[in-house]
């Protein structure tokens, strides 16, 4: 099975949103399938997607989605979108809070070559 | 110029920080740099670092490094760092607060082709 990689890159144009939900230990596995199955039914086929990227915090409190869009404008479209609407209050439902930010790539620092 | 870019891959097995500061928008742009200046002076130099992607909020408020590490031993062996503590404190003293988490890349998600 062909593995998907995302790209993080200075200029690319695209609009980032990283979103940090805070969510009860027994609840961080249910939020990230939630947020899987939002992305593949939904969010993926909805102009100027690019890419979900799902992270599972170390310590059982947080889960992070680093996503990708094409512009602010299709983010924007995404969340006057009633399916759309409909996950995001499924996931606001079990969690504490989440707190989505849009960004610009400034900068990208590679390791330094041996 | 070679551009950089950082891949996320799913059982990467890298260890990968999230910190998003909340920052006055006037301090922004001093914020970024002095993320940059650490990253390339210290961070980039130290033994587990893989990269650091340093991303500017829309909005003005906020500021977020989206930052891979070999393993969360080579993270926190970092935090011990004497020369990284001077730069964390710098950031610490510039903003209204930070929020510094641990995660794992669980599933990568791409637009649907067409």
């Amino acid at each position: 099975m062909e593995v998907i990689t995302t790209s993080i890159e200075p200029g690319s144009g695209l609009c980032t949103l990283i979103n940090v939900f805070t969510v009860e230990p027994e609840r961080q596995a249910e939020l990230v399938k939630l947020l899987e199955d939002a992305t593949e039914r939904v969010m993926r086929h909805l102009p100027g997607f690019v890419s979900a990227n799902i992270h599972r915090g170390l310590e059982g409190t947080h889960v992070a989605n680093y996503a990708q869009w094409a512009s602010r404008e299709h983010f924007e479209a995404m969340l006057r979108n009633p399916e759309a609407q409909h996950h995001m209050r499924a996931a606001a439902a079990l969690v504490q809070k989440y707190e989505p930010h849009l960004y610009e790539v400034v900068s990208v620092h590679a390791r330094k070559a041996p």
